[in-house]
């Protein structure tokens, strides 16, 4: 079973949004071998919609439609799926009444322009009581699926209605899914390290989505019913860690940044940063969890030499002898950050994130990690390559992982 | 004049690789008025790509392809071309010159899979010395450009050689064209303040494209010759930014970041940060400008009451008064950010990111901002709506526009 998606706008037609359901479909779609053969894109015009829609129903097993359900009048979909049917353009009375309870008491009236969303070809069924949308089956019986192209919208009915009825139909049952993110091992090595894999669990599905600078895993499980399915995952993600020895970083969706805070949370550990090349991108990334405030006290972007010894008490001799970006400073601005704040544990980072300032010795991409806790503290030296963004993304990404390490394999004692 | 790209590849139609070529071209074809009526993507399957050319011949008035064009043995693009045209796949004589001219160097061999980069069909012309992909007529004389899907090499050849022959072919002439960011007001009250503009300029076209919390513009101006298409843009970029009252926050393709480095540097002046709800971000948008350690003397994330008060001298008054939510703690912080670093310009963000944390009085969206330098302190307040990554996004854009105006409106005296 091979699938279509036709995504319709002049918004994406022009470059002016980046269309991104495609690509959702299809990464969702392909794990359970009923992937998309074709992705289409016209703007908003009836001719086009009307041959596109005519070659997609010669060709494909399935088409999925994303966009031009909307509430004015360049939302040409319902009306063109119509008249490319042969059947009517008439009101869903369920669907309007859906509109009218979701409009009632937000003390909003039914307009002619909401209406809109009702209307659909004759026969067709609502798809999502808060979203646009609707299915129907060609005259021999291809499933054809009407999404909004708001991404979440979008997402929601794939999740919730395509996906399992496309994987039905195709008798491939249930299928279970996790995600698990990688860093720290190229992409090239997670999937040496993974090969044959799937050869040796039935039913099992492994996609790679790169994400800089992590690799995403989607792995999954088909099998007849849902338990069957989430249960069979188990020794299959258990043996991709084995595999991956530690570098898994965070599981369900969850971004480095939010296991972090759930396991600082979960331990009651309090804690501050001193943060020299990333300029404050791990500030931003922990404090983009709600609720950082339980955990981060402060952080430190001591760019100049004298930020770093008046705020984190790193030593002249250190700043002369070894320089700025050192072991030495590292582990020096942890115990500093971690002392001055009163919280039980320090993170901080020094490096070169160029593209000028480096040298023979420490190259552009050279960065040390400190982290200081009650156990003591501890350094760490990487060099990594890409330009300035890409250095300080790794940067960031590194010393989160040190800490996500150091909370995951260390018992919760609380230290000052 | 309407085109069509093809993108050819099981890393995109499986949805591995986010596909971005044809956004690329999509958005510098469409201002020409030569834009794209059609994107089409399909795997690596000879009798998909065999029906994307029919029907991408039958009704696009020329025909971009991308991918395919590598070498290994899944790289069919260059054989479907020369089967779907009934011509030779061949080896070009000068592109396998240019390919050993570009080995010798490096000392390496021209192996049996670089020679494939040399393939086409015969009668057609490289278009590039550094890469893969080649051009030619259809039989009924629409052009045809097969270029590589690495989008360096994409854009590059799209820049050097596809843009200009299709302009040059629609007798569209010489396309000026200059990008300005707004930011502060809507996309709606941007379009409203520049309707009807293009209509005063011949030649003029205009192009929005949000980029939250931003919206871009792209001023172009069509003439004879390129000089008199960049004269001609030169008015039509004024009254654009004499309706735009200020609001145009950068130019030229730089970013409000790399705006105010350039501010900060050219004059010579000092920065400290004291971010709460922002966490970091904008010293992490600061320090993605190379050379930011000529500015940015230390940036605070002052997180906890505690730190508001150790490192900015923030009053315990202050703070029990008005709270650390107010426009008088933002001023302080300002000021004692500027003060403790000793630097010329001390900057202040304080806020509710949400989700929770918000009360009626200030509701979750509310900030305060403040600028300490050497003519005084000044705080703003604004509310932002959207969830948390958007009112932080809003409150660093907000921030860095309050320095640059400042900036931009003030003599270069520097305080201290």
């Amino acid at each position: 079973m091979r699938g279509e998606i036709i995504c319709i706008g002049d918004e994406l037609i022009s470059g002016r949004v980046a269309e991104s359901n495609s690509r959702y479909a299809a990464a969702r779609l392909w794990p359970l071998d009923i992937g998309l053969a074709w992705v289409v894109m016209v703007g908003d015009d009836p001719a086009a919609i009307q041959e596109a829609l005519a070659q997609a129903c010669a060709r494909a097993d399935y088409l999925i439609v994303s966009g031009g359900l909307g509430t004015t009048e360049d939302d040409l979909t319902a009306a063109q799926a119509a008249r490319f049917l042969g059947l009517e353009l008439a009101e869903h009375p369920q669907k309007l009444q859906q509109l009218e309870d979701m409009l009632r008491p937000r003390g909003r009236d039914l307009t002619p322009e909401i209406r809109r969303m009702a209307s659909m070809p004759s026969g067709a069924r609502p798809l999502d009581p808060r979203s646009a949308g609707f299915a129907l089956n060609s005259a021999d019986g291809r499933p054809l699926y009407f999404l909004p192209g708001v991404p979440l919208e979008f997402r929601r009915i794939m999740e919730h209605t395509v996906l399992p009825e496309l994987a039905a139909r195709a008798g491939a049952g249930v299928v279970a899914r996790r995600e698990l993110r990688v860093y720290g091992l190229p992409e090239s090595e997670v999937g040496r390290r993974l090969a044959g894999l799937t050869q040796s669990f039935s039913g099992a599905g492994l996609g790679y989505y790169p994400v800089f600078p992590e690799v995403h895993l989607i792995l999954s499980q088909r099998a007849a019913g849902q338990e069957a399915a989430s249960a069979a995952l188990e020794p299959l993600e258990a043996e991709v860690r084995r595999r991956l020895e530690g570098h898994v970083v965070a599981q369900g969706g969850a971004s480095l940044e939010q296991t972090v805070a759930a396991l600082l949370s979960g331990q009651h550990l309090t804690l501050a940063l001193a943060e020299s090349c990333t300029g404050g991108l791990i500030g931003h990334r922990l404090t983009s969890v709600p609720g950082a405030s339980d955990f981060l006290e402060r952080g430190l972007v001591v760019y100049s030499n004298r930020a770093k010894a008046e705020l984190l008490d790193v030593s002249p001799a250190t700043l002369e002898t070894h320089g700025a970006v050192s072991a030495q400073c590292a582990q020096e601005m942890a115990q500093g950050a971690r002392q001055r704040a009163g919280v039980d544990v320090g993170l901080a980072v020094t490096g070169i994130a160029g593209p000028t300032g480096g040298s023979e010795q420490k190259p552009v991409g050279t960065v040390f990690f400190g982290l200081s806790h009650a156990g003591g503290t501890q350094t760490l030296q990487r060099r990594f390559y890409g330009d300035r963004a890409m250095v300080k993304a790794q940067a960031a990404e590194t010393a989160l992982d040190l800490l996500r390490r150091y909370l995951e394999e260390h018992a919760p004692v609380r230290g000052s």
